[in-house]
């Protein structure tokens, strides 16, 4: 796609530091880690969002990112990873081609996400939401 | 296995408000929502972390991810929809089942993850770490 950053890079176009690559899949480090060692998954065809990627390309984006979720933990003794796939702006998200961010962390890395849960005003709140998602399924 | 919380809701000993499942695959609201609407996707199996849940499962949970996202886009009218998958307490990681948050994102909905990029010293730091990732792979 035209003027997409992440096309360029599948296309070679634009460089990036390129850690694994299929037919289907690259895999590139981000240039702004959360933490250092922060890759990223995509597919080379340009597809976004999630909701307009085909199930096969998703899959193999997830796969690949476990991979490279074990190689974290193994290359830099990583306690644990984050997975993170952002949809919209609302979301986050500032490419608009689908990514999975794969993010190594440690014990003491001084990172939090901002997870502040929220509450329902009483439980037939949340059922009701539930009951709006099943009729879209 | 004994004594989780996820094994529990997936053999129905402990109750969730459900909004999908199969053979493979549990959805429920999460009761502690980042925004009202977020839910959990879960095997039914227990596996954890990522590391040692197989592909096929991975894939599953992720397609029902997507089904899921596009649910909280129609029936919610959402802007966008956060993917996340934490692996390990260093992650954030609470229930030791693996588990991915669908979260249904909006314009103003006041949350913001805290994205704070950091930076590597030069290009050579950042080199050598996806080439201690590709020795992994």
């Amino acid at each position: 796609m035209n003027n997409c950053l992440f096309c360029k890079i599948a296309a070679k176009e634009i460089p990036a530091t390129i850690v694994y690559e299929d037919d289907d899949v690259l895999v590139f480090m981000d240039i702004g880690p959360i933490i250092k060692g922060h890759a990223l998954v995509i597919p080379k065809q340009h597809y976004d969002p999630i909701t307009d990627t085909p199930d096969e390309i998703l899959a193999k984006m997830h796969v690949t990112a476990k991979k490279i979720a074990a190689a974290q933990m193994n290359a830099f003794g990583a306690d644990g990873v984050n997975i993170m796939q952002n949809n919209g702006k609302a979301a986050g998200q500032e490419v608009e081609h689908i990514h999975v961010h794969v993010i190594p962390r440690f014990a003491n890395d001084g990172h939090r996400w901002n997870w502040n849960p929220r509450k329902y005003d009483d439980v037939e709140e949340m059922n009701e939401l539930a009951e709006k998602l099943q009729q879209q399924l």
